[in-house]
């Protein structure tokens, strides 16, 4: 998503420092210090204007939630949602969400979203999408053992690939959903921005897994 | 499918034994036997009238087409196909699908076709259902290593459980696709009856899979 420079946000950025990081490299293994509770950590990688991770702190206060997004003008409409909000439980980065292994220490992550992220269709982009072997690869080392992932997209050819990369990485599912919205697992969803327009144009898909220790 | 009993069934079976087996227990690690020329076997669980596997017996001459289907008034009609086909490579069987492993030898077949088979939607109804860890098993007896399954169906949450069920066995996914009509895959696809009847209600949805060893 491109959007206008906003002139207000950096100053807006600079003033909330309590809750947005702009270095995240000086917070690696020791991100619970952000929060107020110690409780496990779940991050969102691209949050565009945050809309899915300040409702989930609210819907689960026993977490602490961490949204990464790297567009200022639009990580600062996050931001003043939070301020707004008197949430606690979130904490935004403003950073590129695509090297998490260098954002977080190893097992720092509970849980993980990937909501909509972009589908690259072309062959020679492959590497790029965030269910990418690379990727996934980079996931399993800031998980905690077992620790899942939650992905999400309307993309039919996105979500195909993804089912195909994350079960031939060894991955475990514990649900898939072909038409999220039609389903009963739509009770504890929480929609995106993005996902509220386009729910009316096909049916948006979900993956959960997991990585199992073998025995 | 129930169907209306046919009176010309019976004898007409009787009459084509060449090309059906009744007694399929005889021919168990022998089924090579039964065809003009020695080369791979693949089988179909469930039949029907025998559209999908004619079709692929006239455009796949270089393997060996085994379809299996309870039903003696549904069979009848696919052995009558078969007859007027002339098609040598391809066998039926009247029998129970559901214990391919007392049907077939270790290794003896190359790949399993499975065509919309029932969904069984109830929770207690789960065992039933042909993608099930209990039948996946029973596959793998069957199967040469590597040999794969090809499972197609336009039941949603008949998909999302095989998927998991699948991924979660062990199984390697080849590919999925969500549309299949829809996809590049569609050039190869060969259409049931039943297919060719509800593609135009939603989308049919397709699952290739093998189960590699581990190394």
């Amino acid at each position: 998503m491109r959007v206008r420079k906003k002139p207000w946000a950096d100053s807006y950025i600079k003033d909330h420092a309590d809750l947005i990081v702009i270095e995240p490299k000086d917070h690696i293994g020791k991100w619970q210090n952000r929060f107020k509770a110690v409780q496990p950590i779940q991050v969102e990688i691209g949050i565009g204007k945050g809309q899915f991770i300040i409702e989930m702190a609210k819907r689960h206060p026993e977490v602490n939630f961490l949204g990464i997004e790297i567009q200022e003008s639009v990580i600062a409409v996050a931001l003043r949602k939070v301020v707004e909000s008197g949430l606690t439980n979130v904490q935004l980065v403003e950073t590129d969400g695509a090297d998490v292994d260098e954002l977080f220490g190893e097992g720092e992550v509970s849980q993980l979203y990937l909501n909509f992220s972009d589908p690259w269709p072309k062959t020679r982009h492959i590497k790029r999408r965030l269910t990418s072997p690379g990727f996934l690869a980079t996931y399993l080392k800031v998980l905690k053992p077992e620790g899942r992932i939650q992905f999400k997209t309307d993309n039919r050819q996105l979500f195909e690939y993804s089912l195909t990369s994350f079960n031939n990485f060894g991955f475990t599912f514990e649900g898939v959903w072909l038409d999220l919205h039609k389903s009963d697992q739509n009770e504890d969803n929480v929609e995106t921005e993005y996902e509220e327009k386009f729910s009316k144009k096909g049916p948006i898909y979900e993956l959960v897994a997991y990585f199992a220790l073998k025995k």
